[in-house]
């Protein structure tokens, strides 16, 4: 049975019951972090950590043992014996639950904090081979920055995409490549790459964060700055981030093919590097 | 002990258990209505029915019962001994529970139908005096037609209203005003009627239908469309309609009085001709 955490509980799974008054049932009141475990060790668990902490201030969340996500992680891998393969855990933390009402429950509530964790298979496939991804207008809040359960946008532009045998849905904003569903992507333009600026548009990647300092050290020139959906003809490669699937080179982008139409060198360069500096955390 | 809905089951409200596994609960994937009990009916039932199988329809939620709304909704009432007061009863209707993709759950899972009741005070006082009310930039989704739980954006701005001592906050999107937090915003200038067109970003009220029928019947000029917020100075009357507060008079937008600060004539009399309804419905 799995085993999760609920409340300053580890529990199986099947026993953890979410209050029908929880606020992140009722109103998407409630902010998550997933973290990747590589048979040994969290990828930059402190930068999640950091990022936990901010979302859970933009909304005035008061969990004060955020601070025990790594230890809480750590633990429930162990419990799920999940030691010696690649896995995924994830981290849910709710205003609580009151009786509801639009404003912040009067006298504060306990969050509601809830995780759990799961093994999974990489796509080793799509890592080596490229994805193609569709192009959407950004439906999505203007406060894309907190990493909230608010994901209802996110799932039906995913569903979109995944209908038609594309593996993401990439976000158009005012002309504007944002970024995708559930990734920040790269777009590499006459040698230099690209990603959206941090904004209120988009989500600030832990793996887009760590990329940006590979690419750095690797002497590719960098601009943090939004490239215009009508520039894509122009766009040689891409790649989309984030902490499961890493660096994954697109391909297709939006029914239009980029550069040869398999992963450019570029791409290959950082994604390989990416994999190297996990290696060499593996010792 | 107050007595909820829970997948086919009237329960102890406290013994109902979301699964952490819930849409509802991970990605805001699900849609709600809410309905008023008036001692002895439900006003405009059909159309939160008609409202609730759109929502569920534009998100693909399959819930065959749809129209069991109304006798789970009586059902509900009764149950909690509230025949003879005012009285609001909450459905919320998600995805299911299933393991975490953003894609929908493959096979299809059951959806989840959630439901309960609760009585309450009229807030009498707002209706007779007005209220004041915020301005500000509206940063919710495009999809605002849909009534989705996905309603963090709402919470975060009516309690920015709430602590400022305001009673709703209004929405200003791309420089129009548009609805409010939980209830549709009617402007009167000239002594025409607006209120915005329906549209992806507000939701069709009930109320507001209700509203706009009275408002024609009594020969009330009445256009449906977006007023523009640099137009703020030329509108003497404003009145904000939801299900709980029905027609409740806007004395102050975003810091300007209107009019001379008291509801207006055309606010009065459409509120009066609805609480007339009403009171004829009672019989």
């Amino acid at each position: 049975m799995e085993t999760a955490y609920f409340n300053g509980k580890f529990l199986p799974k099947n026993e953890i019951a979410i209050s029908p008054d929880d606020r992140g049932f009722l109103f998407a009141d409630g902010v998550y972090e997933v973290v990747r475990w590589y048979e040994g060790f969290f990828y930059d668990m402190s930068s999640h950590v950091t990022r936990l902490k901010r979302s859970l201030r933009e909304l005035r969340i008061n969990w004060a043992e955020a601070d025990l996500f790594p230890s809480i992680a750590a633990d429930l891998v162990k419990l799920n014996m999940l030691e010696n393969q690649p896995a995924m855990v994830y981290l849910q933390v709710t205003r609580g639950a009151a009786r509801r009402t639009h404003f912040f429950p009067q006298p504060e509530v306990a969050p509601t904090v809830y995780a759990c964790a799961w093994g999974f298979v990489p796509e080793s496939q799509s890592k080596e081979s490229g994805i193609k991804v569709m192009l959407k207008e950004d439906i999505r809040w203007s406060r894309c920055d907190i990493k909230s359960v608010a994901l209802l946008a996110n799932t039906m532009s995913f569903q979109e995409a995944f209908e038609n045998g594309l593996k993401e849905c990439i976000f158009v904003r005012n002309g504007l490549i944002t970024e995708g569903s559930h990734s920040n992507i790269f777009l590499i333009i006459d040698g230099t790459l690209y990603t959206h600026q941090e904004s209120n548009h988009v989500l600030s990647g832990v793996t887009r964060k760590n990329i940006l300092r590979i690419a750095q050290k690797s002497g590719i020139n960098i601009r943090e700055e939004a490239v215009q959906e009508n520039r894509i003809r122009f766009i040689k490669e891409a790649f989309i981030t984030n902490t499961s699937a890493e660096v994954t080179p697109v391909t297709e982008l939006g029914g239009n093919t980029l550069g040869d139409g398999i992963p450019g060198p570029v791409t290959r360069l950082i994604r390989d590097k990416y994999d190297a500096e996990i290696k060499a955390l593996k010792g």
